[in-house]
């Protein structure tokens, strides 16, 4: 297919393929980055985090039904790139004051490529006159906009405990 | 330097060269994206975006200033895997009457990747109790969220555009 035939449905089928990728890798640093934590507090929002994606992907599986297509995944380079600084992070930093820090930081990296790709294909869906999916993509960028908020939430703490401290 | 000696005064060095490496990137790739943008606000968003990335790069160096540290980068794959994604939709996509929705994902991404590294950086220039510091990068973090949100607005217009068609 010619570069100028191709719609926004085809944009659209690319950008869920991406997503699904990112969300599979996501399952499998979440794991390391719990295991990783210094604080039960983080440590646990990654384990919660890790639930939540499935029924993330889950969501994802029930949009490429409703478009007829195959879940299928996509290599991402964006989140291969957030997720491989996060290891950096981990190794260079590991058993140091800063690693708690570092791993917040790696995660609201995730949150917010997550954030950005939910919106950008919950608006499509609306273009697309596809309402179903984009009610499952909104569901989505919401959990995604309290996780970050929480992860913004225990970098404060850390800030206020160094304050009073 | 073992990594549990390793400080928070080194996680933020590090976080700055990877965003000052980021942000040269990004001052790069936006003259290809206005050049590609079909339509006139997407173009214009995209050439003042440029003007303000040239400002944030001097605020970056005034931080660097303030810890005494040479301004440099340090390579950062998110953002390089980041505009692969948008350099890829703008070959794939070229011509078509999906480019500029595109375009403004490939955006989006971008300025969500910048909000939380500079979420993160101010976040941290307080924990370490340097205030000017936190002031410039807290600068910066408000006019990515404000740029986003104007491209937000114009992934808005485009659906609403095609309700009313």
């Amino acid at each position: 297919m010619a570069a100028k035939e191709k719609t926004l449905e085809d944009l659209f089928l690319m950008g869920l393929k991406d997503i699904y990728y990112a969300e599979k890798q996501i399952l499998r640093a979440l794991p390391k980055m719990a295991k990783a934590a210094e604080s039960d507090e983080l440590r646990q929002a990654f384990e919660t985090h890790r639930e939540e994606t499935e029924g993330q992907v889950e969501r994802l599986e029930q949009v490429f039904e409703l478009l007829g297509k195959r879940a299928q995944g996509k290599t991402c380079e964006a989140i291969q790139g957030i997720i491989e600084e996060g290891k950096e992070i981990m190794e260079d930093f590991a058993d140091s004051e800063a690693l708690d820090a570092g791993l917040l930081a790696a995660a609201q990296s995730v949150e917010h490529y997550e954030i950005s790709r939910y919106g950008t294909l919950r608006t499509w869906a609306q273009e697309l006159g596809m309402q179903d999916a984009a009610k499952l993509l909104e569901e989505t960028l919401e959990e995604e906009k309290k996780t970050d908020q929480l992860l913004t939430q225990l970098a404060e703490a850390r800030v206020n405990r160094k304050a009073a401290a």
